[in-house]
């Protein structure tokens, strides 16, 4: 067995490379960690709803880390097929050899399987997942003819931002119906400036100062903007600040230039920064 | 031999996976056991017809229990090819070697095969069980210069949701001709809330106001949402109440956020959740 | 050899999983056979055009066994291209192997290959068909290097419904050009009642009761419905009726439920057969 | 060296399987030999022009035959790729090994290369002849590194139909510039009797009276027929009736059936059958 | 090594085969072989743009001659990919070989790399030459790992018709600017007769006559003619009339019939034609 | 091991290729390389925005040398996938092979990697990047069932050009939210004519005469010009004069033909160049 190869490396603890190592910092915003649990106490599939940025993934994080099992991501977009969930036939020295795919990995040992902008995914992702998220919790693996039992630990967590959807792209109805759902929004204001404090290092009244600004341009949504600034915008801005660029070129570099490419918007953006950071 | 490896154990008994191990619950609603039994005798293809989480799926499990036969399942989507059902050449160490799909696995050694939500696949998969489903009871495997001759004991079940089908995806006439057709709606009130109660464990009196929401929210269909709240549903509120979670919060998680993103709906079932548990 | 497997078990004779072993039953409406067995004599190509459940596959395997000739069906989808007919190269333990495609088989060594709903394939499977319907009788095998000429016993035929050909899927001028053509349509009254009576077991009396309900169905057309029931479906009624079934029953899980998802349509067809077995 | 093997059998005469055994019975309707033989002394790349069962491919065969040229046809479809018409890499026991296709094939040993309704392929086939159309006459495998020099009696001859392409399936001039054109149209009444007489075996008096019938259907392409009756389908006729079906029937068979689907145009066609043989 | 393997057989000079063995004939129309010069002097990405026939093809040809360097040419098309320009990964009997495309050739090596009709490529395959037209002249292969800087003789030239391509297949901005640009048009009318003189052997007048005859065609270009007769063309008229056609029917058959299916721009070139040889 | 084989070569220092052998001229505009250097600090993602041939290429080279990290850039296009910048398995002697992509190659050992025109790559490769811009720093090799921690000294760089993207081809709001973001425009007229006189050679009167002429060409952009003069095509012309060519000549070759088809765009264009070289 080669040690260096992390195919064969799995074979002891197939899951080590999943496992969350230190607790990552989370601030709860609501009861989210206490319906998270019980979620998990009946291993109801979850769906978490909500903007970008407001703190999906770290929240999953979290919870992996908290509940003790390994996490597994995909990060789903159009091309994400069940292939790739599922794992597919590979060609080796001896023949073909199966390898299986993250979902199946996280259902086959027990991992919660993080399915990241599910409705990115083609149709056929989610469909693969159905038979995983009623009573008999198997995977069908076609290819291989297996019938995979989902282990005692899996679960299925899925996320998405409703905001930007189109019509076209949106969950079935069939495969909505197996969820159960949580939706996020920014922290409020105290807990959002806790966490811009805390994630860049810089004092509570500056970032205050960048979460009143974050908010100013929210409201501009309205006007076109596709989203206004996120909680991580705001730890990229106080990071360099705190690494002594002044406030106004920290706010432009990471607000101003990066949301929006049209002029008006940037012109409007520079106004509410320039005015906050007189 | 290896019997580790799912793909050669099945050499015994190739079916033994897809055995129905336990008589899985299921609460009739009329006369669809006996109908499915005369359909069954004369190995009649057989089309179930209703809305998500009316138990389709569940009733064929039974069905497959009840008559001791092993059942396939195939949950289609839009890549759903028919090489999937019928299978596809794997490269070996000695070469390739033919790979039976699922639909060719239960022609060949006798199971029910169910193609659940059918007009999702492709157009080729639709086509590719017309031989089967005429008294020549056939099916070519081109690719492999094979005609497989149906097991006696092989039966065709098929379902889809006529609810929200779009004109362009549907089942062609010529397809359609080949079935006989049971249509399955939500069960009466009593008999729903039996099954509600029996599946989470909570106690008749709140199962049968769960059923009683559940019929208000379907009623919201003709305002835009694309199907009320199913029993699948129910049994997963009933299960968060039966852990101790508030009524009110458990339908929130379940219902009200997972059925919709529109704020008005959203709106409106919150509102119909909190009257019924005020 | 391996006999066992069907691939090398043809190498006898590469026609015998094709042959047709029984005669099948045929109950002729015309002059049909005469005008098969005329372009039969001089190879002319063959063309099926009537409406689904109408009985031209089961007249060409008729044909076959008449003219003891074995008879190779593919069923045409829009998937079906040139190399699923004429076959494609295959990976084997010695480097790869060329395997005929259903086409090749028939016009090498002398079958009826019949393309079920030709229009239903890709432009280039009728275009492949082309050098083998002029007086070259020729199959060109361009990805193998060989010009297959065609067996003196090959004839094909091929068939579609020119009732719900949108005029995008047609066959080409150049394609139709190359045939002799037949249309078949639902057989007359009282032959229709002796194939349902014959292929179901029920009295001539209730078989014609049923062909008479069938005939009012097809009257249906004009409000919507695709196509009225067929000769198969009365048969599929006829076998429940004789299984015990009541009638009404019978015809609403093979007629009313499986031709149409339309409620108002639904509900005529009921209508119909109510009144027909009050 | 296995001589049942066509690729192998090849080395001895690699165009054997191609070159015209007989002379194919050709009845010219004007200067066409003279002028195909002035363009094939300077090697002009040649397109012939018509409507379906003008008698091109015949022409070509012809020309063949004359010249004593092996002739490579190829019928073009929609997913005719370069890589069909120049070669690919096979899998061998040994590795890979090239394949040439056929117009490869008939550059190198010098054959006549028909593309038979060549604006029917893929953009990328019709560039590709490109550089076998001016003075350099080389064909670039690309995959394979090499610069094929056409051999001197290699000639490129393609065909099309202009009276059914849509704007969108059409020539690109830049590949159009490259060729010497000749039109075909059907022959005069007196040659085409002719053709129909010696094809079938009718006596010209008979055949004189199918050629009438045809004149009378093309004039019906005003209202909605794609094309008239051609030569091939009066070819088709006189077989039928030379063998002993009634004239009527014939041509129903063959014309009235065979040309459409439209119930108007087909009473048409009927009546001007009818008519001609009252 | 295998001499006769043209794979092999490069290993010595690996652009032999690409080699101009000739001086091809070339008539300039005005200052272009020099600015070909100073453009070639710097290495300077090269633009040529100009009608189908206008002679952009032979130019190359022979300032590749003239610069002693090997012209490896590319006909771009639809389907030529990024592989198809910078190469594959190919199997072998020891694994899999990497086989350098005619870019990758061309870059390495030092031959000038024409790529034809360029707009027609896919947008990977202009993207893949950026880095190979700044200053940083690399080619990076990135399926191989690997970075090729280009060899000091590497030049790359690209040809378009701007006459008729439509606005979604154009170069994109950032391509174009990599470029300096040469326009092309049809020769001046005494150059023109001397270049078809030359070509086709027949005596300066009547090439002359032939030339007045095309002037007038390329005047139909705004009544709707895609493009006027070419230089090519007149050419191909010249052979015949050499060979002994008469002019007429040469030029029909090398225009007339060659530049349109449209009845009236036939019917005017067609009088064109005739008056000019009257 | 075979040196020759720049895969293997690669073992002692993977990134030897993509280090910047030479300090690249860089004239810097503004504040940009300060800010670079405090993006760096904290290995923030960075999104150059900005016109085509504006120096954002330059400057990520530039940037490259200046830190002493290796560059590797891709140059982003519509068929870019996630297999093309994660890596995927090869075929070998001895079985299968992984493959890093340029941006695992990048990530695991500590590269800059540089998107080039990002938004023009499918949208799975923008996803794959999310993992690797947060806080978890990694990039989860699903084929490979690997999870890479990027390497202290990974940075992520992404550029594209706002002014032509179409409202369909943008980078999601998810994706720009995770960069600090930097705007290029062309540089003031001293600073280009500098950049000019010293890459091209020519004296600085003589390049500021260049560069106001492509001031007046960006003028014509509000007229239908898609992009004006870019510091590029300056350098160009000033190469071509610096060789001798005259200046009217050398700009008309560098900017008027390159620029535009348009026959009075390129009118406009002339009268500009020989104005201000009169």
């Amino acid at each position: 067995m080669n040690l260096s190869d992390p195919v064969h490396a799995q074979a002891a603890d197939p899951l080590a490379a999943w496992r969350v190592p230190r607790e990552p910092y989370y601030r709860p915003s609501g009861a989210e960690v206490a319906l998270f649990e019980h979620a998990w106490r009946h291993r109801l599939p979850l769906l978490l709803k909500g903007p970008t940025g407001s703190g999906k993934t770290r929240f999953v994080e979290y919870m992996a880390w908290r509940l003790g099992r390994p996490l597994i991501t995909v990060a789903c977009n159009e091309d994400t097929s069940a292939a790739d969930l599922v794992g597919r036939w590979l060609l080796d020295a001896e023949g073909t050899r199966w390898h299986d795919g993250p979902l199946t990995l996280a259902a086959r040992h027990g991992a919660i399987c993080y399915l990241d902008e599910v409705v990115e995914a083609r149709q056929d992702t989610t469909v693969i997942i159905h038979p995983l998220t009623d009573d008999r919790r198997v995977l069908p693996l076609d290819k291989r003819g297996e019938l995979v039992q989902a282990h005692p630990d899996f679960q299925l967590v899925v996320s998405y931002n409703p905001g930007y959807q189109s019509g076209a792209k949106d969950l079935k109805t069939s495969t909505r119906q197996r969820f159960a759902a949580l939706a996020f929004h920014y922290p409020a204001a105290e807990v959002e400036s806790e966490i811009v404090a805390h994630e860049s290092g810089i004092a509570p009244d500056l970032a205050a100062q960048l979460v009143a600004l974050a908010q100013r341009t929210r409201a501009l949504c309205e006007q076109g903007l596709a989203e206004g600034v996120s909680t991580r915008m705001l730890v990229y801005a106080g990071r360099l600040i705190h690494d002594g660029l002044d406030a106004r070129t920290s706010c432009h570099m990471t607000m101003t230039q990066a949301l929006t490419d049209d002029p008006e918007l940037t012109e409007a953006l520079r106004a509410l920064v320039d005015a906050s950071f007189a």
